[in-house]
Order: structure tokens, then C-alpha cells, then sequence
């Protein structure tokens, strides 16, 4: 196992670490429970955002914690549901007042874990909401998950749901959002090589040097298909291919293309693939009207890539222009 | 060789089409000769850097063409030295009538052709100025080099004099800025793994799978030495003390400390290298002021770290901190 790491077992202690003396402006660590709040949480008035999973698909989430971004982020160990305390106590340290809207990956332990923790924050009084992200198309059901996985839409949905909470908007209409971004975005990926696990020591599965799976998910999990590997054109179109058509994406839409590297990949590649998305997206009348290239929910050191396709519309637009602050993701501040 | 890519001689060409309909805010591409500029290039009465070199350490440089940075980039092949043609139009396409600064990494190549480049373009009447970066500590002459190798310090320079070209100062000035920053700034660092240059289609060299490589160069030159693989913690004190004893950084020092990633590195590990690192720097009563952390000049999919420590005062830590917007660094805009 070749990582950059001391013991496994400190992997995602010393990363808080290291994020904590890098992002002072940023963020503040809370430790045992883990997680990342924005520096200035609680934001009296404002409708707080939480989210989490497992660590490995950095910057997600934690590097999205900031002004017009995430309130809060609880990182579980590396591809492993964070518990019910560490949301439970991350929902109390950012509710402002104005209600906690969760923002959950659909894997099964995620869910089940933010119900918990929704549970008993609604207990003691903090309005929370919950909204679940399931947006990739490459399989029903799956490893660790009941329907469909959750993936690079949470980024955008972060995004955009962020700078509508920074607007002033109340949780149900955060919430409803969220939901509609849910309902028009859909994303697939694939793996050229696996990645390892650091407490397992060894790649989470074998792929031959001449093979890449189509439809992986973001902790290895199967995809849809084995193939030998194809040229960078014909992998853009299996995966473009069945976001268009799941939505269906329609003539005259108007998209936020995600280009994502797995963690692995060169951006000289990302480059590639997005020249010819932007075609095959153009050629079926879509047309592309914000993007992002680059890492943004990686599986370790996974090299592969997966493209998202939100449906977007001016008020997204506008969300998504809006200032953002955060390790991961800024501009405009 | 596993690559999203389409032909090897393909890449840098579809990569340049894709960064073209992607940023068409920030730069425009010119082909054959292959050079990126700012959209609003030439900027009348600022004087306008130009840097350049071989693909395959994206986001420098291209990715660093912008308000605030570079005004033009000349990528060549991958890992290969862009030709004197590609730098003189890139010098006359932004040469805003107060001269150009060539910004040029310490290899054999680069030197001789921005040097051929810039005596073309005196001979056209613009005034231009070379400086050379050659930061990296590990080896003194090298497989491509004679002297030290430039790394990482020249994003840090392209960032810093971007800023104050962009306030209005002179060619004298900004030259001489920069060549402070050589002066004060040293980097070194190592490998997990090799890279795989497209057109060779296998890795550059072999690294067993329980060693690894410090010192190594961003081609993947051969460093200062082989062995085990060591704990982050070891291997970041293997890189800090030769980088501090090398200028040296003294107690009072106040630093920008920059954890580089390879290209295959996830960012996970990066922060516990970066955590490392700046306690070494704080035992040694040097101060953290200014931080970057993340993969900004890379080796392809190498896995891998760099650090560059550039010792600071006020008048760097405006100018880093000035507004800059481009693909691969932006805030304040």
C-alpha cells in the first residue's frame, strides 16, 4: 500500500489536523464527536446546512464547509458512515434558529444514521429537515445502498442550497430546493484503476491492466459493466448517454456540466472528457451553461471520472454564481 | 497504460479545445502555434507575464492564465519544452507596450528557447526580461538541468508577480520581484510511484511496490535517493529539513508553505503532510503566514508530494493576497 500516511487508524484524526491549522478563517474542529463547523456557526437567523459521510471523497464535504456553502460537515472513517452523535452534535453547534437542513447521500448507513440524528435533534427542539441526494444512473440497489447512490450532485446541491440559505431563505424553501435539484440532476461514473482502503491495506478490487469498469460507484462499489478500455471520446458517451436519457435531458435544456476526477486523475484528462461532453451534450440541443472540472468527490486515489448534468434554470443560476468561501470551492470573496 | 485519453498525439490539442469552451471568461487559445492568453489580452500599460513549458503539470500553467496571473502560457508536448515560435507569439499577443516578463523553469530546454524567444521579440522593439526559477533543493544538475530544477516556488512566483504587474508596476520592478522570490524561496519532493508519459504508453521508470523515490523531479528525474517507504511524518521531515537548512530559514522567519500534490495524491494525505509540516517549521520558530495546499503543479497521475516554503514580507503577503481569477487559483473575484 503506497500512501502518504502514519497508521491507518489516524488517517482521518491527523487530516482534521492538518485541516484545522490550514483553515483558522474557515473552520473550526470539534473533536470526539468529529466534525468541521464554519468559523462563525452558529449564523444566528440563517437556515444551517449538515452533511457527511465517509472520509476518502475529499474535498466533499469537509472542504466545503465555508460562507455560501455547508454549516457544518461530519466526516465518518475512511468510506464509513459517520454516527448518529457526531450529526446530532454538529445539527446543535450551526442551528442558528431557523432550522437544519440535512443533505444525505442515499447509502444505507448515511441514512440511517441522519434519521437518528434528526430524531433526536428534533427532540430538543431544532427544526431539521432532511433531503436525500440518489442521482447516479449507473445502478439500482447496490453494495451499500437501497435505490440509487448518491454522488456528484451533492457538490452542486451544497452549492446552490448554500447560497440560498446565505440569501435568507426559510427551511422549507432550502429544503424544497435541494429536492428540485434532487429531481433534475443525474451523474455517472467510471474507474480506469481501484483504490485501497487504508485499513484494508489492498485495493478494494482487482481490474486487469487493460480493463475499466463503466458505472462504478465512489467506494468501488460494482458498476454496470467490465469492458476492455476504450478511447476518452467513447467513455464520454457511454456515460453522457445514459444521464441524457435517464432524465431525460431534452432539446433546449439548459445544464451545469460537473466534470470529476476520481481523485487520480490528471486535469489534462478532465479537459478531454469535457470538450467531448460539451459536444455530445450540444448535439442533443443541451446546452451548457455553468460547469466544474476537476476533483470535487473523489474515491481516494481512484483514478476514473464522472460526469453530472443538473437541469438548470435562473434561479440556480444565480445561486450558483453567488460567493462562495470554502477550502474546496470560492469565488467572489 | 490506463489514460482517459483519445491518441497520444491528441492530448495536448483536445486538452486546449477543452479548456478553450470551458473558460472562454478567462483566456482565449491560439493554435499552431499553441499558446493560451487572458480573454482581454494585450492589457494596454500593464507589462505582461509569459511562462510556459511541457503539458502534464496541469494547472500550471495554462490553468494560471488570468486577472491577476499569467497573461500567456506556452505548453508543449507532454514533458517537453514548447518551441521559441509558440513564445515569441505568445510574447507579441500580450505585449501591452510596457514589456513582457518570461517566467522560466531551470530546464536545458525552456531556458534556451524563451532565451532564442526573447531575442526575437527585442528585435521586434519589445522590451522583454527573463528570470529563471531553480528552487528545488535536492539534486544540483539533473537529467534535463544544469543548476537546480525549477518546481513548485513557480507557481507561487506566477501568482505573486501576477499581482504586481497587475497593480501597475514596472518590467524592472516586477523582474526584480521575482528574482527576490528565487532568492528566498526552495522546494523539494518525492514519489510513491512513476507516471506514464502518453506517447511512451509505460512508466517513466519502476519503483517497487514497498518503495519510494525523494527528491524526485517533476518529470520523474531520478532524486537523491531510494528506499522503504517511511511514515508521512518521516517522509515530511525528509523534505522540510533539506528545504530549511538549504536557504536557510531562520527562527523569526515568517513563510508560505505550499504542500503540492502530484496529480495522484489524494487531499486527504496532503493535510497530514501539511500538518507535519508546519510543526517542523514552528519547531524551528519559523511561522506559517500564507498557506496553499493542493495538487497546482503535477506529474501527470504521479502519486506524491512537494513542499515549497518562500520566506515573506508585507509586501508578498499583499500581493498573494491580491484578487486573482483563474481556472486553477481564484479568490477575491
Amino acid at each position: 500500500m503506497k500512501k502518504l500516511i502514519n497508521k491507518p487508524e489516524d488517517v482521518v484524526l491527523e487530516e482534521l489536523q492538518g485541516i484545522e491549522i490550514a483553515h483558522p478563517d474557515l473552520v473550526k474542529i470539534h473533536y470526539d464527536p468529529n466534525f468541521i463547523v464554519r468559523a462563525d456557526a452558529p449564523v444566528k437567523g440563517k437556515v444551517a446546512l449538515v452533511s457527511g459521510g465517509g472520509s476518502g471523497h475529499e474535498p466533499m464535504h469537509g472542504g466545503f464547509v465555508g460562507k455560501g456553502m455547508l454549516d457544518a460537515a461530519c466526516p465518518g472513517a475512511v468510506f464509513t458512515s459517520p454516527t448518529p452523535d457526531q450529526m446530532l452534535e454538529a445539527t446543535k453547534a450551526v442551528d442558528g434558529g431557523a432550522g437544519v437542513l440535512h443533505i444525505v447521500k442515499n447509502y444505507t448507513g448515511d441514512v440511517m444514521n441522519f434519521e437518528m440524528a434528526a430524531d433526536l435533534a428534533k427532540g430538543e427542539g431544532i427544526d431539521v429537515e432532511a433531503v436525500v441526494v440518489d442521482d447516479d444512473v449507473a445502478v439500482k440497489d447496490s453494495l451499500y445502498t437501497a435505490g440509487r447512490r448518491g454522488v456528484g450532485l451533492t457538490v452542486l446541491m451544497e452549492k446552490i442550497v448554500g447560497a440560498a440559505a446565505e440569501e435568507g431563505r426559510s427551511l422549507k424553501e432550502v429544503a424544497d430546493l435541494a429536492r428540485k435539484i434532487n429531481s433534475q440532476g443525474r451523474s455517472m461514473g467510471m474507474a480506469l484503476t481501484s483504490c485501497t482502503v487504508p485499513h484494508a491495506g489492498k485495493p478494494t478490487f482487482d481490474l486487469p491492466e487493460d480493463e475499466m469498469e463503466i458505472g462504478i460507484g465512489i467506494h468501488g462499489e460494482p458498476g454496470r459493466t467490465r469492458m476492455k478500455i476504450k478511447p476518452a471520446d467513447e467513455i464520454t458517451e457511454m456515460l453522457m448517454m445514459p444521464i441524457i436519457e435517464d432524465l431525460p435531458f431534452k432539446s433546449g435544456d439548459e445544464v451545469l456540466l460537473f466534470v470529476n476526477g476520481m481523485g487520480g486523475t490528471p486535469l489534462i484528462e478532465l479537459y478531454i472528457i469535457y470538450r467531448k461532453a460539451v459536444e455530445i451534450a450540444e448535439k442533443h440541443g443541451i446546452k451548457v451553461v455553468r460547469k466544474l472540472i476537476g476533483p470535487y468527490i473523489t474515491s481516494l486515489e481512484m483514478a476514473g471520472t464522472s460526469i453530472t448534468m443538473l437541469k438548470m434554470d435562473s434561479d440556480l443560476i444565480k445561486l450558483w454564481d453567488a460567493p462562495v468561501k470554502t477550502a474546496g470551492l470560492r469565488w467572489g470573496i
